[in-house]
């Protein structure tokens, strides 16, 4: 299975072409579309998204994992092994929480680069092409490096900032479900959030914190929408309350 | 075939975590997103936009249909084998329209609970295997009980009511194309509209009424937004014009 | 493979639709959503943009592009080979700009009729079932006639103006890279833009433009929204500075 996690857009020109090229090249495999809205350019964020999202499945499969704002710059391209899931993408922090996370860990640097390299689409030209001979289980060796560390690492803790809106409204947090008890509140600003485990047991029209469906904690607003109440960003900060 | 119909959004993280489930667990399949937009907690609009929807397609399908506000609360998730079709979702009336409109139905309560079952996010880790199991031909008997009826029943005469906005601004009602007649008119609010058989035979600039590709009744304008022009909500109530 | 090249929208019941017809006729065929969101009703636009996208496949492929404002009037419908790649559509210009810059092109105008053809949803009675017969190899010669040149026949020459607005807000043209050399300026109302080889490359916060991964000219700003910045819209026109 091959999942797709970019900052493409769910509905424009790129999720597209990526998905002609991996069907030319591994015909028949399974592909999933598993996110094409990551935050447009944020590597942090989407670093942190990946690293929840993509571990839990259970099932074999190859990331192709792509927010990439210096695509044509000298940044690497590579490949990472993590816990026997494999991702490829851009050497620009994106990769490293998934690594950094992973109790074992296998590197390579993309040596290889096609004849008709786009500057622009990395995707489709360098990534997906490589993806493919993984997935069908060619692996590549021809067209990569050992490497011993990625270029650029991030901060791997929790991340005590919202990452991810989603289109009802509930605003997706850095912070994996442990670092708060039920009795712990969170603070956005000056709004306090107490805990509720369901959407249902919440207090109606009142905001509330809760582990959502990829163990993170999450804001929302049953049958509401939170982001929208309370004005919330990409990258606004949270605290816990004293 | 798998149809996938809910408000999970098009653009988010839950229709590909819905998918890549399905493909781990009925590999091979034919999995179509039939829609991810139907208006958000809605379950009436819902149900009968999927009344008009699915029963329309020929071939044999399993459709998860999954409009879940109650999510994590007592509400029953159910099986519904409605003129040879599949339904897999939850017991809140969603089904229900479709259910009352068949000819022959069958039902079954899922009875079964996975062992990691997330609080919020039924589609992936309830619904989705039962879909599965059922498409592979492997009828979960032992995780089903059958059951005479659905524990919540909507009213599944037509809705004189908009059900759903499309992009381009065509508002469709929950009104089948039979009642009325060409020679009626449509009151939405103060505005009547009259019949045109086709966009290209609207008069220009004027919204208009016609029967839509799923055989229910539509607010349009030619090479324009209607629901921009007159202000169309989900929700808004349709008369007759006497 | 079949590519799917519509204004149906990424997010709503058309899309899906199309698929399950597609499924349904063509079992195990590699479907691509290549762009649901072409500029709608926009014939000329969105010939400018099929005739940079499609054509840069090397594979095998059946284009179904749909784009078909005047869906129920008299416009006929077609089939076209061109350079080895099937497309079929409406005869209304959309497959005219492909047409005119293939090397080698046959035609053919669509006899048949289903029985069940709404006046609506040509794409899933019609066009569908069409692709589904060429994908499979099986050319329905029986459904089709042989004609001489399309209905309608657009300019295939570089088109000034812009053609479409990505999610990032990078604004293509209808220009292809090779009209203008690297010193030139492009000039979009009174803005004028400078060339710039990648993103990375680009002055922070000024826009330019570069040749985008589909041979186009694009107007972009790194890590910035380009169309807002300069409120740029589909069909605005582009000179060359003197």
């Amino acid at each position: 299975m091959i999942l797709l996690f970019t900052d493409y857009g769910a509905a424009d020109i790129y999720s597209g072409q990526l998905r002609a090229a991996l069907c030319a090249l591994a015909p028949g495999s399974e592909i999933v579309d598993l996110l094409h809205t990551a935050p447009n350019y944020n590597i942090k964020a989407s670093a942190h998204l990946l690293a929840a999202l993509v571990p839990q499945f259970q099932i074999a499969s190859t990331c192709l994992a792509i927010v990439d704002p210096g695509v044509g710059s000298q940044r690497d391209a590579v490949v990472i092994l993590a816990d026997r899931k494999w991702y490829v993408g851009p050497d620009n922090g994106l990769l490293s929480v998934v690594a950094a996370r992973a109790s074992k860990v296998e590197l390579w640097r993309i040596t290889w680069r096609p004849e008709n390299l786009s500057r622009s689409f990395h995707g489709r030209d360098l990534f997906a092409p490589i993806a493919a001979l993984i997935e069908k289980g060619a692996f590549p060796y021809d067209k990569l490096a050992a490497m011993a560390r990625l270029g650029l690492v991030l901060d791997a803790g929790d991340l005590a900032e919202i990452i991810y809106i989603d289109h009802y409204g509930n605003a997706m947090t850095g912070l994996r479900a442990g670092v708060l008890q039920h009795g712990d509140k969170l603070l956005l600003g000056s709004v306090e959030l107490s805990y509720a485990p369901v959407f249902s047991q919440a207090q109606s029209m009142q905001p509330f914190w809760y582990e959502n469906c990829i163990g993170l904690i999450e804001i929302a607003l049953d049958r509401g929408d939170a982001a929208a109440l309370l004005d919330i960003k990409v990258g606004n900060l949270l605290r816990r309350s004293l």
